[in-house]
């Protein structure tokens, strides 16, 4: 292992803190609060959707007994506890869907870690929805940088980056909360960094997304200690030995800094319109489009032929998954209940679905023809009819993508989908309705009393 | 960054898993008990005397609005908490004067860090001294053999030890105490593996302890998860991209795993009669010693020479300390506090007596001598006197060295020395009984309550 420091980056870390405290709203693009609401009201579905998962009954079990004073609400959930439980609560289940946002060229998750550690905080707090959307754009910012600048090798090498780069996050949006200064802010982002850890082999355990909830955790802690005068390292970033030159290869420590507050991270976020893997959805897309354009039922369907980007057959080309997990990476599993429910969401990825004989039936009709000249976003799906007839659909961009991102509404039906195993249709509203306005609202904890199960 | 993973060691998590969770207190030797009972009064007497410092005093102000029911104790304090918060609390007392056990081949200090998870534990359970001592047996054994594993590089390359290795050992000491088995107690070392932080760079700063206390409560947390069957990794540590994989260069994957239950890493624990840079302990014990032996007084001495081997001038050459942390690193201040105050404990070592005249003065008669002759253990010291005289003793082995253990008698002095900052002398003595016959006791967390402040 080698450890490189930032030699032409002397103050990497105090520049990033300075930045956070000096921050204003006013200094807020427009593009930027619109994508600090966006990321809420995804985030937010998500949580409320994989609020009662076995990993989060399992979590809460274990730490129910422990917790301290209800001040932060278990979204979704009857519970309230202490801020840094429900951080750790609330991101475990932001996450357990697969369904949360991800920074695509980092494959970072951040609403997943900043915003639970930020609205157990804010909810304590009673802080307004305009600060916690202003920290949360400010801890997206910082996640995402600080994955920009371990670079791909950090992933590659074993490390679950939303766990080690999005600790950050949680740790100077909460650091924003309580208004820290340089210093202090500094500080918390040093705290941080000795807190950083996860490891990517988790993936497929509910440790997982405990990768996350930990990091949100630690972050609010760092943030919570760092406001009382607990001192660390103020260059944990760059520093010989600092958290770039352990936890990365060859860092790019200049991306950290890079452009702050002109070049904004959080307007790449991208949002799954569908709980699987995304090279999956240009076939849905494909899937949910033609039958309502040409009036096809599933029960008509002879064959399917999937043209897509090789890469989606090498990662989804499973043709029998046995459960809702390996369902969430099948292109044929994605295809038939596609046709079949006219849906793609949480329910069709349950293990019930993934044994379904009608389903299993029209898998088998599911042919895949890898195409080199089809993007990764692309994707033709060709439906052959038991009469004879075939429709044939071209998705050049799919939902989701940076070529055609959500629009609001299609966020909200995202969100309604998800809420409605926990939330009644009023409620559901509410909590839309103060999703919308939160720039406004005097006190963001309206949002997690709102989304209460 | 290569990440080799264990070919020739196939399951190593699940071995280590095994021997843990079918151990019985029967199958401990002798040797092995008594080493418990050492460390446990050692590191208790460290926590007492770490009580109350700034450190601990910040921690616990940013923490204690949130903290959950008072089940375990602050160790010297009068306040209870949850038993994760008072195992972070109490591993930030027990490393802060940098006084506690080490483990010399890895520099882990495995105490600190198991101890608080574990008698946090222990008091909520009201589980018996004697599976006390068990679980702290086993989980030092769990830390140290993982820091051998991990190798010089590690630490090296920046990682602090005691925090990324000490989680294991308070996972499954934990997890002994709450009676995992062996599947259990496997995910709780999954669940450590990918909690496992702390960066050397800390050093210097209170974030430095936090590592410690991060780990104790990231262990505990990881047992409580498993017992109620939460999901891991079970190859977390051989796995490719697992965590020896991940934060080690050419880890030594049977060093975990080879002769357990026959040889004990335990019995290589070295505790420091000072609270001090280890070199300077030999210098110390002479100081201490000559006078004593030869009626001298610091008012009468002319010159000091020093010989010792050339590392401890290099590490704790600093002839002018200007505060008690550079004091601790300073053999110079430690010969006059020696022979002025014929003590080398933590009063010694405070920003008052680094600046304090007498001490000033004294130091600078003070001559270093580096002599390659004499081994790190080891020193010469003469003292001349106004009148002419001199008195001259070498020192073989430094109290407290391998070859010098500290006797029981000792420790107690220590632990007394200690202790007497939080508790009365009556209550210093209950404490001291509780500990010699801790394997006796049927709630260890009597041991905690004789030790709250």
């Amino acid at each position: 292992m080698v450890t490189p420091d930032c030699p032409s980056a002397t103050a990497i870390s105090a520049t990033l803190a300075t930045f956070i405290a000096a921050s204003k709203w006013a200094d807020m693009p427009d593009s930027v609060r619109r994508a600090a609401r966006q990321a809420t009201l995804n985030w937010l579905g998500c949580a409320l959707g994989g609020s009662h998962d076995e990993t989060v009954e399992r979590l809460w079990a274990g730490l129910q007994d422990l917790a301290g004073p209800p001040h932060a609400t278990l979204l979704g959930r009857a519970e309230k506890t202490d801020a840094l439980t429900a951080a750790l609560v609330n991101a475990v289940s932001s996450n357990v869907l697969d369904f949360d946002d991800t920074h695509l060229a980092t494959v970072v998750h951040p609403t997943a870690v900043v915003a639970p550690a930020l609205l157990a905080l804010a909810e304590h707090r009673h802080s307004s929805g305009q600060d916690f959307l202003h920290a949360l754009a400010l801890g997206i910012e910082c996640a995402c940088r600080i994955g920009n600048a371990v670079g791909p090798a950090h992933y590659e090498n074993g490390w679950h980056i939303s766990g080690t780069c999005g600790v950050f996050g949680a740790a100077v949006a909460a650091g924003k909360l309580l208004g820290l200064d340089a210093q202090r802010m500094n500080r918390a982002i040093g705290i941080a960094a000795t807190s950083a850890s996860g490891l990517r082999l988790q993936l497929g355990s509910m440790t997982k997304c405990h990768n996350l909830g930990n990091a949100a955790r630690s972050g609010l802690q760092a943030a919570l200690l760092a406001a009382h005068g607990f001192t660390s390292s103020e260059r944990a970033l760059e520093a010989p030995r600092g958290f770039l030159s352990v936890l990365a290869d060859a860092p790019d420590c200049e991306a950290v800094t890079c452009g702050l507050g002109e070049h904004w991270e959080i307007l790449a976020l991208a949002y799954k319109p569908y709980p699987c893997g995304v090279v999956i959805h240009p076939v849905i897309d494909a899937c949910l489009d033609l039958p309502a354009q040409c009036a096809i039922t599933a029960a008509a369907v002879a064959r399917v032929d999937v043209f897509v980007n090789p890469l989606a057959i090498k990662l989804c080309g499973n043709p029998a998954p046995r459960n809702g997990l390996e369902a969430k990476l099948s292109i044929a599993h994605s295809v038939a209940v596609a046709l079949i429910d006219g849906a793609a969401g949480v329910a069709q990825y349950l293990d019930a679905r993934a044994t379904d004989p009608a389903a299993l039936a029209l898998r088998t009709k599911v042919v895949l023809k890898p195409d080199a000249a089809i993007g990764k976003e692309q994707a033709r799906v060709r439906i052959t009819l038991a009469d004879g007839g075939a429709h044939e659909l071209f998705v050049e961009h799919a939902r989701g993508s940076n070529g055609r991102p959500l629009s609001d509404a299609e966020l909200e039906t995202k969100f309604r989908g998800l809420a409605n195993s926990v939330l009644s249709p009023p409620q559901i509203e509410t909590t839309l309705g103060i999703c919308r306005s939160l720039d406004t609202a005097s006190d963001a904890g309206a949002l997690a009393r709102a989304a209460a199960g």
